[in-house]
């Protein structure tokens, strides 16, 4: 049986769309952000890291949305949620998760996590100013030399395309206009027309 | 042939060490980061991020170190350096990579690199005070939680290693005592007396 801790409106969104496309049998678990419950003692026995998601397995616990994507797409390999045979294709997919995680959401993160890197006040206002120029600057790269389409990896649906859709769903919060990318436009429309990412998004966020 | 874009000093040193320790071919092009040479327009060509490291395959471009070395891993299965025949700790060892990129890294380019996130010169000062700090909260939590011993798997040496290992040697650097974190700094020790990592240190930290 597998578990997902999960929070409404955060990138475990990613991960949940990986399990509602693999048709894995899972229990979505909800954590409560605004009021810390991630760093309750409960919860850091689960992932001492104090965050989203974390996906408990009967072996133990992934953390990471690029280990929990990669994880999801091998133990269903019959839903073909990433080129599972090709190493060098697989690579390609991670690095742009990888991207997405190290990169973007670390752009997107100091909005509204800029005491994660200091503890200045004016310093915290000054991070946010930036968020709209460096999420723009990311999805531009993306729009232009990442994104093959119809979808991340160009013909083949893959776990990379729920967390792209995860991070776009953030650009009109971070004050950046979703429709100046017309490819990760056109993406973000084509997901939500699955019935997968209309589950998840029900499920996750509210 | 693989030809691996890489700086000294920087995090590329993981993906040199994985290939010294694959016994792959491969030819190490270095990239002057104090020169601008990673936004030349022959690099971009390469790595349109200007980032290191980039591998150059006969298939393509995989960058971002945590899809390098999964690729390396699987590429060269003689070499023993990833689990992977288990789905679930081919995942632990990715979900540990992908804390090194997407935490640990972004709290060190705190230091240097806080430019990337604000334009105030203000509050790129003040984000440097806080380095020493995230840096030793996050390999606490390495100390304490992940790292198994006597490698970060286990008994089973991985390219997880040489990750922790490039990550770890920024320690004193950053303002942190390495020798408070026992576990990390045994294993420090371990690495160095590897003849690939031996290499792979002659080769990326001058
Ligand atoms: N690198 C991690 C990042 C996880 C992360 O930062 N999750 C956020 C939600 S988007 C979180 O749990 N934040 C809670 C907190 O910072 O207290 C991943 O990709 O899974
Ligand atoms: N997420 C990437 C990060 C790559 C990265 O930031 N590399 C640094 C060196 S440690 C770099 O190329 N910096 C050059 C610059 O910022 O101009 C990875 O893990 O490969």
């Amino acid at each position: 049986m597998l578990n997902l801790y999960f929070a409404p409106g955060s990138c475990a969104l990613a991960s949940v769309i990986a399990l509602e496309e693999s048709g894995l049998d899972y229990e979505a678990r909800r954590i409560n952000l605004a009021s810390g419950e991630q760093r309750s003692p409960e919860y850091l026995a689960v992932n001492p890291k104090g965050r989203v998601p974390a996906l408990v397995t009967d072996k133990g616990v992934v953390t990471e949305n690029v280990a929990i994507l990669g994880y999801v797409a091998q133990i269903a390999p019959a839903a073909c949620l990433a080129p599972l045979d090709d190493p060098f294709e697989f690579a390609r997919m991670q690095a742009f998760n990888s991207y997405l995680a190290s990169t973007v959401h670390v752009n997107h993160a100091h909005k509204g996590r800029g005491y994660r890197w200091t503890d200045d006040a004016a310093a915290i206002e000054a991070m946010k100013v930036k968020v709209p120029q460096t999420m723009s600057e990311s999805f531009a790269l993306i729009e232009e030399k990442m994104l093959e389409g119809p979808w991340v990896m160009g013909e083949q649906y893959t776990v990379a395309d729920g967390y792209l859709f995860t991070l776009a769903s953030w650009l009109p919060g971070d004050g950046v206009d979703r429709t100046q990318f017309e490819k990760v436009s056109a993406h973000h429309a084509r997901m939500l027309e699955r019935p997968a990412v209309q589950r998840a998004v029900a499920l996750a966020q509210v």
